[in-house]
């Protein structure tokens, strides 16, 4: 069986991979490494690229953290008062031209530690495990041959494993990635996955292969979507609107991220959490795309339920 | 006794005086006009003023809504589930130039009417009311004879009324407009108040007369910072750094601002709402001001507890 040791390095070795490949793709920039340790218990290695030639900004991030679970979050996963361990890799890549997409991925393994301070009654924590993660993308253009490229991509590594998880993780992925205060998607979705507990259908080991797959998913795809659009004339205008669609990214992971908002209670770095937040954003006020443009095509894709793959 | 009317026309008319002294102050900027309804009940005359001279970006809110009060709030106020009615002014202002502070007031007034159709027991709603508000600064440099003199004018506004209002209500502000996960305070604070209701010391219209003092403090206040600091030449190291303090901004409003989670949790006009929000903002990771430099001395002062008055 995965040990979380096990599972952290290979996490830690799929930062690396990834970095290599953003930065190959990239051709100029190159990433930061900055690690860390949380007074509580555990650390991690953030890797920003700032300016790179096509990237604007991105983080690559892992950590492995423990300690006691604060009780808030204990009370909003329904679990007894316990210590954790959590590990994970999150990514957002915001790049300069608005023809190529923003993207997010995260992977993570969670573990409450039996607690034996309590010996009786419902306190009383029983170890247990799962997975969670998942990959979305965020055009500031919705550019319909990249999502189903992007979605296919998806749906091939998930039916590897399991036919039901494209479909049921789509779904979530759509659910999840909402602005509701917009009634809008934040982008064209992807997959999303939690509490990937093993069960009679798949073992821990099984969970473990498909988390690793879905990790490795990630660098041939974006790179693909960099090399397809980076190459891209932009105008004013168009890189205006990639500023207001930033801003909307901001409004979800400050309002919504259930990751953001993990990090801020269990008193994460404040750095490594918040590299999702774009170099430059704009909000103005009641911004209505023009009728027939570009810009209003794309918020019309924005909603749930549209078929990729 | 002011009746919940009379009060809401009150602020329509404070609406009205403070963006025409901000438009004077500006000398070029125009606030458009929008009315709007809200489905549920109410609605508000939202006024912005975007690419003034002076000013980048501004807004000047109006509403009154009624209806019934979610059940989310109704907890988290502690209140019996009952209709609600709540009028208010909000204003956030964003200056072009980073010598200028950014400035908010918001006034206010709530009422929970009496729920008749619960005849008894603890849910049977009594009908109360209360005033909140607050005003508070947010310099991208800290001046200090600039924050002396908010302070101060604060300070008579209060004083005028009780002696015990601006000390309590200027640690409520360091209190309140505080982000957490930055261990920073927003700004050099100000006053915040909340749930004001009458008692043996102050009558309904007692606290009435002094919201109304608050309301009519900013106008003079606001367009003196302005006219000190408009001509002040800036640098674009200097307006990095604001876009840097305007990141910071966007954090408070959407991850701590009880008014904004109170908009976006009945319901509100997301425009209005968001209006707070600044035309153009940044992050950078881990931007750590160099040693010995003005906005490292900013930093230093965005702390509770400095004694500005």
């Amino acid at each position: 069986m995965n040990t979380k040791e096990e599972i952290a390095e290979w996490f830690k070795g799929l930062q690396n991979r990834i970095c290599a490949a953003i930065e190959t793709a990239d051709g100029g920039g190159k990433f930061s490494t900055e690690e860390w340790e949380r007074s509580e218990g555990g650390g991690g290695v953030t890797r920003i690229l700032q300016n790179g030639n096509l990237i604007e900004k991105g983080g690559v991030n892992f950590s492995a953290v423990h300690g006691k679970l604060p009780e808030n979050i204990s009370a909003a996963l329904k679990l007894p008062v316990s210590d954790f361990f959590a590990t994970g890799v999150s990514i957002v890549i915001h790049p300069h031209n608005p023809h190529v997409p923003i993207i997010h991925m995260n992977v993570r393994y969670f573990e409450t530690l039996p607690n034996n301070s309590l010996s009786f009654g419902e306190g009383r924590g029983e170890a247990s495990s799962w997975f969670g993660g998942g990959i979305d993308l965020t055009p500031h253009y919705v550019n319909e041959d990249d999502a189903k490229y992007f979605h296919a991509a998806l749906k091939q590594t998930c039916d590897k494993f399991d036919k039901d998880y494209y479909p049921k993780f789509k779904k979530w992925a759509d659910d999840y990635f909402f602005i509701t205060h917009r009634n809008e998607t934040r982008g064209v979705g992807g997959i999303f996955f939690d509490r990937l507990a093993e069960d009679a259908h798949h073992s821990k080991e099984n969970l473990f292969e498909f988390v690793k797959a879905v990790g490795e998913t990630f660098a041939p795809v974006y790179t693909e979507l960099m090399k397809r659009n980076s190459g891209k004339p932009f105008t004013e205008k168009e890189k205006h609107w990639q500023l207001i669609r930033r801003g909307r990214y901001v409004e979800f992971n400050l309002v919504y991220d259930k990751g953001t908002k993990f990090g801020l209670d269990t008193n994460g770095r404040i750095e490594s959490i918040l590299m999702s937040l774009p170099a430059m954003a704009s909000w103005q006020y009641n911004h209505i795309p023009e009728a027939g443009s570009a810009e209003e095509a794309t918020l019309k894709m924005l909603r749930k339920g549209v078929v990729w793959a």
